[in-house]
């Protein structure tokens, strides 16, 4: 018998029952980061702030992205989002990215933090490509999420 | 002026143009990993080999999502793929995901690639998260391109 | 600080947090017209009412639209929308489109029935363009919402 | 005056307005087979049991598609499904195939189910139409639906 | 090894590689039907002669259902099709939906053919599903297909 | 029999055959015009140019419908865009909205050009429409197409 949730006895795919599941506020929190050359942070970032068109279309990428996590996962539920957020820190050779999802239902919103997160990672390689094909995508994992039977979670570092 | 291709000169996004540009014979091939506890890589894998729906889950996820790669990245090209095939490599601690894309085309096909490996991704961290919500994507980057007018190029470790 | 609720104190855009908003009965009506030629007119409206796939197709595009709302839209929320309908009325040198939408939820409704009304006029557009290449969509905007901490509103005219 | 409830007394299309409707558990199984020769019969079950990636692809195709009735219906409401499952039966010289949905709402998940089948059945269709050109895909129905006002129901054979 | 074309040696899916492939003129007609009840009949044709929203809704799904099979059949190739047409023939005791879509390209189009009829067909079942719960929707199949390498194909009856 | 291209001789819609047309270079402008008060058109463009995730936000919206255009408007075919751009000019009670879309193709890209401005114009319609309920959406118009067999065309004025 599997030990995965998303596949029956059989270890066929299903999308798992949920309507047992009580409603609570849920939110969760994943974080990932893109390293880059001096050079292609400094064209995305344009100096020390993170601002222009660039960091703006990946993150409207993101929120859409996470709008879009049921299509995209098979087995997702679709969710009713109420919140999604991402923010951008620059760091010495990367861009870290935060994205936050939340609602009230009657399952988590991790997959669709990680997937915000993670289209807006891609969208700002395709921002920085024609100058640095070697970029790399690294550290996308849930840092928090809140709610649900299990409670709160926080990755320990 | 920005370095930016996707910028115009103000800073503004746009799709670029790319009708100029010669129809070449394009590859691309990304790869990432997901790191993840013993018990969840077993209940993944099955054992040695990857199999189960699972990895199949992951793989139609990849691939449809290589399909969507110009919905979801907001300056992508909308491309005609001809062959997209992904990969799942089991490592003592990790699954290794390989994805190539190809086509006659216009414009690179980096992009789909990356999306297709990225989204396989987190379907495997989705079957994986009720065991183990200390999983982690890590590398996620391309490996070899080929055409176009910049040539072949292959990451050099 | 910016005045505009999609936006953080940074001027960063975000999907507003409508958790703590109450569930009520909300509905939203909003029109537009396309102006034509007499010759684009009778043959959309084949006479004095408006019948035939013309129509019919502008009414179908409208309706999915509505649906489309929070994948178009990139802040909206997405909403399980519990009734859409699209009117059609022709006027002397235009058709008017009325396209109402209403849900018990979170968060009004008037991008749904904007969205819809401007994706049926733009598919009135699509059928009329072989014959006249100088038609306009004019006077798309709300005329009528209900529910929400606001309450009822009305457009003066 | 239309005896179909998705059009209004004029004939005009709409979606139908659920709002008075009350929240209630609800699901639906509806099926259907491919029939096929023997060879593509063997090709895609590989012997006695369904396995293998033609029937876990047909399996989450049909899934992703259950999500997707909303976007591919025209007057069907968007609804949160919280649970759907497929189930693959080979036969003498078909693949039957069970699709479930559910979930707590106001209206039924008929069409949930009746295209998740579709979708899996035409998923099966691709996989075998090199080895197959004469595959006929045959009685898709709804075999049992619960809950709603009307109650449950089950097809009579 | 798989006789499947889309399964790799190993049964693992993928999208074929069309890169090889010539580019002629390829068209696809599939086919089937609806069973209904003279009640469902008569509201959805309104008498002899299929006409009103509810055709009108069926063909205007399964157009842009045929538009979309690329994003439904996972190993489907995205296609820029060039045209897409439907009929709807009354039946005794039936509707039956003739699909037929056409391009210049790699490769063929019957699963757009057979998508296009499948959605429609479905799309006429949400129709009468308040008047007849015994609907079943039966024989689609390709009849036709031209172009490719091989050739011209006609289903035998 | 219908003058309109989209509808056969029944008047039933249908994609309409492009396959012998000539792929030539086509482009197309459309804009249109959002109106709003002072405050909400300070609020947007934060002063004299148009800046901030605002107008990033609304260029995104309008480029990605661009892509969308053949899923939102029926009988549109999927194209292969090759370049789509956005332009946002503050007037003293308006912001007009300048998009072209362009390709190598068999059929003209006035649908896009005006989808992506309607668009655009509805996501700042969304970002203002907590200042201001009384918005109105204008003018929107092809002003110019090149390409094709009907050749160059200028709106008048």
């Amino acid at each position: 018998m599997s030990k995965l949730t998303h596949l029956d006895e059989d270890g066929a795919a299903h999308m798992v029952d949920v309507s047992g599941k009580l409603v609570t506020r849920r939110s969760a929190t994943a974080e990932g980061r893109i390293l880059m050359t001096a050079e292609g942070l400094a064209a995305i970032t344009q100096g020390d702030l993170p601002k222009g068109d660039a960091i703006a279309a990946a993150r409207i990428a993101g929120i859409m992205a996470a709008k879009k996590t049921g299509e995209l996962i098979p087995l997702c539920h679709p969710l009713g989002l109420e919140a999604v957020s991402i923010e951008f820190h620059p760091e010495d050779d990367a861009i870290r990215v935060v994205a936050t999802a939340s609602l009230n239902g009657k399952t988590g919103v991790e997959m669709e933090a990680l997937t915000a997160a993670s289209v807006a990672l891609l969208t700002l390689y395709d921002m920085g490509k024609a100058l640095d094909e070697g970029m790399r995508i690294d550290g996308i994992r849930l840092i928090a999420k809140t709610g649900g039977k299990s409670g709160d979670w926080h990755a320990r570092d």
